[in-house]
């Protein structure tokens, strides 16, 4: 366990990196929610601290008022332990709290915890703090994304920062990596912090397979595409081919058709695709269907986590053939921490790795993230096994 | 025809009262969509300027640059003709333009709009500036019943203005006002203003009927409430009484039952409801619902037209059993303008009158307002007749 | 009033066509109900029974046992007072009672009938058993243009019986019958049988109008086709248009284009567009769109019931621009027979005159038939005003 | 592989079993879809047979006719290879071909293949034959189901056949069994019959579990009930929690709540609850959240195919933890069987055993059912493991 000065230094340069990640919006880019999926950034920005007041200063703040009852009501997510809350599709309906008033809030709670934190405190208490530290870095890679998602889907395209990078580097030569056959451990091991799904380490039998050292490129997913990969329903799942056919899918989330020409849109605004990095924005869908059509497949999430012992990861988070389920013996948190992960095992897929957008020190090889296999807006890519 | 420096005043006197309307906004107020009925401010904002640059300045005025050719595609409304535009529901998803800019797109047509009107301007400019000044008051009108929704329907009820009056006087005692059985002259006779709807005045034959001095009171409609009125399912429509059962109506909008005693949200905050002054936000379903109770009916657009000459009015939009249906020998106008009116004919019903949302000289006795019949979020009230 | 012997006979005439209509049917033919606006022919027959059990033999034959107090619950339409039925959705997911016990159930009915009719009856009775008659007519029409739906939709598409007629004759030359401006008397003046939405005899003004002597042809109608009618959103109300993009309309209903010609679905099978006949199986939207290409309108209801007096009528329902509303002094029957019309008064179009599939004794120029906008699986066109 | 006489045999004593299960019925039985997911019997016969003909007869019988042509688009469920067909919703819309009509199809595909059979085949269409037999099999339970389906949500709640058992035995006393940690061999062996999707044994390594070696009671879920299990939101999936609100669950399907008993429909009508026979037409939601309950948990399909050699099975379909994915070294078939399996592997659970409405030879201990986990018209129960 850490220390509470470096608790509270986590704390403080958590609170703060969020807002950074604001600091180019105007005013009504906070206020949006184009797909229910994508929250307005202002929402994430109450609801973290929700998470803080609720969890931690009420309980063990002695004293605490809370800065306005009704945020419960508005910040809160999706803890039915807590009480009622505005239905998750009507957070963009929502014009108040006004941004000025959650940034309020915002600093009313963190200068309570900073009283609290420097407070001799229960290692409850600094658990509580660890996962609420962690829950904040979780929803900063959502509020990039769904920035993105907010600027991206507007006609007018506009730049969220000039120079955004949104992939680290060009790809190395391909290879594949073979691990044999065994039995093998699986899940988080260390003491440092990780989720109540990755724990109960495991012994799992894998089967001799191989893994590529590489992710997808755009240029091979172009070749897909101009093969005809969106019409051959042979390379579907039944669902995703349904999927295809409702929204019409052509391509990756973001991409353009322009004058013949592939563009996708980037935090940097709009640009021509770069053949030589990994392809991103994709669905579980289209990750197996790219899949089947290289006669390979994805990787289980257990040899993905073995085998990234050996290449680099880090660029895009990777979709995992497993579906997302508890580990042997995964026991739920008690009271409405217990609602964190559990509750969403089922029909949802694993993703691995991590992308450009996950913050310091929220990456780790047995981290479990997981999402409905059509969804897009995160930067998800893919990995080959067979 | 009025001169142009008149007509110059009116247009700068209807663009600023728009702005007016909107300072007690903050600026996440004006970004939103609850319904897809209810337009975002900002988009009102937009939408009536883009009317004078698509329909004046761009024809009219020579050498004229449009301020930003993206915003015919976000600010256009219905105009088929036109082109392309943002699907109605997606009006909420676009946080730019930012308000600030559309402020700013607002001086830019208002300047050229005043550089046109100084010069000697031909009768259909003068013509079509009138229709677009007009077409900004009708806005300004949603303007201000939609700032109500997205107020009325956040969770912290934030007010709109302090002393803010939605209804203008006690009622009078009610009476009964008989008109003759005979012909007579509907429509638009002067040279003012009106829209194409009402013209080709003509004779109707109208039976002997009475008609209420008054509007419905809260009190009269609370009787029927506590009458079981929206639990009977004989006194509506089929369609009404789904209505009611899909979406639990119990009260009219905006009505909550606050420790056993009917609240409602006004413009200056939630209040108890005055007994004394007319019920309004009702649905045509729920307006015809009362009127069967009480054995009386609604009266027909034309009842009211030639009633209206014997009775004060202006309190509220008043539902009547007429669909809106063209007069005969209606006209549409020629291009896009053609579509103001005409293609909205069929499944809606007609209101008269005007509510205190109106705005000065938009109201008149020929006016033919209209809305579907399950809606709710404008000053809707009724006048009973037999 | 009829005397109880022409009473039995125009009884026991009645119930034997209704099953005439069914004689060409297989058992599945009974059963299905491919969208919700189209009864299975089994739920005719049981309905049409219900009525004349439920409302007559149950409260005026002493000692009537009913035969199966479950059928109410399963033959009962649109009746609110009678108590719970079968959701309209789901009349096709019913297989039981199987198609030879509901037409034991109408021997058993028709007998009890006979059995009362034989009595001495009061006038009440008569009334209603002469309700209940018409309203087994109505159902007959009905019955026949489900039976075509659900023949027609399939992908076999069987026969109904050869040589079935679907329009009387080739059309005369059409020309336009002039009517001068006046006052006219509108509504049902015998003492024949009418439904209570045709009475409350009253007068109107009419402006001075034309109207076509004969109905719009297949010809006609193909030409607005040729010309882009369907793809024009000039000529259609915005739901219209709505509608055409949605269900991607472009043609009437059971037209389809092979080998470049169009064919039509008819009671015979598949057959060759017939030009010189009326054009039939259109949604009022297809009516106005194809008037205003003509730059004629529909007739309202009003000059229809006028100008019937000297064109023939009788081939095809006929579109009106009038919406359903009540008559002046318009009175809803008591109990539950009051729910036969009044209730439906929103949001339908009237259609005048009668098709081929109307029953003997059930065309009158008074008649106010009505349907939704887009419905077109009745035999229905158009005749042009101006 | 059988020989070709044992193989006839085998395909005539499944072709006529099909037909036993359709005695009881009304023809109109045939016709009806009241739920998506559940198929007319007639699409039942009809289909199934044409899986010989399109797969078999087509290819493999020199000079044969198919009985129609049109029935390809009939009766093709989901072989996108194969081509168009009338889309899953609309198979109860479809009266024709009449029930005779099926059968007369079912006649003459059977007596081509007896002439197919008669000849000598190649191990080819051995395989083939040995499939469609397969395939038929897997048809009859789900012709079973919908059958109950149809009559069982039919308000009369017919009898499909008095004293039909649908549960085997009464319970023994309850047992935990347990099994030790260690690597097991998991998939099809033998050289029996089996689906592609059992294929690729292949070693899992699992922890020590308990296994129940009985099914959960009606008797242990009425507790469930009493104690407000379909009211605490913290047993339920997200999903599952969404489920039961929207839908109103509160127990199984086709349980009613009569004067205070629960009663459920059976195949031989309203029946009394057994207490001490095997709850079933549980969701997977209903089952997860029974376990969560007790503080237990469902096996994993690894865990119950090896548990399963030590305890009694066959009753009911149990749902087991486990996402239905592919096995290490999963092939698809070639051509339009490919599409028999692979393609359903996203979304769905595993359920393992079989059930009363299993036919013989189509029971073995790695068959690996699959439903969506909302689903509950099989006969679905559970077994807990810790």
């Amino acid at each position: 366990m850490v220390l509470t000065d470096e608790l509270t230094d986590f704390f403080l340069e958590t609170r703060s990196y969020t807002e950074t990640i604001c600091e180019p919006l105007e005013t009504e880019d906070y206020v949006v929610q184009p797909i229910v999926d994508v929250s307005p950034p202002k929402w994430h920005l109450g609801h973290t601290t929700w998470f803080f007041e609720e969890f931690i200063l009420k309980n063990h703040l002695r004293g605490y008022e809370s800065y306005n009852p009704n945020f419960s009501y508005v910040f809160n997510s999706y803890y039915e332990t807590v009480g009622k809350r505005v239905v998750r599709a009507d957070r963009g309906n929502l014009s108040r709290p006004s941004v000025s008033k959650v940034y309020d809030y915002r600093k009313y709670v963190t200068q309570h915890m900073e009283t609290l934190l420097r407070e001799p405190t229960s290692k409850e208490v600094q658990n509580l703090v660890e996962i609420g530290i962690h829950h904040e870095k979780q929803h900063q890679e959502l509020l990039l994304t769904d920035i993105k998602y907010i600027l991206g889907n507007n006609p007018l395209l506009p730049v969220y920062k000039a120079n955004y990078q949104e992939h680290l580097k060009e790809r190395q030569s391909q290879q594949w990596l073979t691990v044999p056959e065994g039995i093998y451990e699986i899940g988080h091991a260390s003491k440092d912090f990780c989720y109540d799904n990755e724990l109960g380490r495991h012994k799992v039998y894998l089967q001799p397979f191989s893994i590529s050292n590489s992710l997808v490129t755009n240029l091979e997913y172009c070749a897909f595409i101009e093969d005809g990969g969106y019409k051959n329903f042979k390379l579907w799942h039944a669902e995703g081919w349904d999927w295809v056919k409702e929204h019409n899918i052509k391509a990756p989330l973001y991409w353009h058709l322009i004058d013949g020409e592939w563009q996708h849109y980037t935090l940097n605004g709009l640009q021509k695709i770069n053949k030589q990095t990994p392809v991103t924005h994709l669905s579980y869908f289209e990750a197996y269907a790219f899949a089947q059509w290289r006669n390979c497949r994805l990787p289980t999430e257990f040899e993905w986590e073995i085998g990234s012992q050996y290449f680099k990861w880090g660029q895009r988070w990777e979709w995992t053939e497993s579906a997302y389920l508890p580990y042997p013996n995964y026991k739920k948190a008690e009271g409405a921490l217990g609602e964190y992960n559990g509750k969403f095992m089922v029909n949802q897929k694993v993703l691995r790795g991590s992308s450009v957008a996950t913050p310091n020190k929220h990456k780790r090889h047995t981290y479990r993230n997981f999402f409905q296999p059509q969804l897009r807006w995160q930067y998800t890519g893919l990995r080959l096994a067979k």
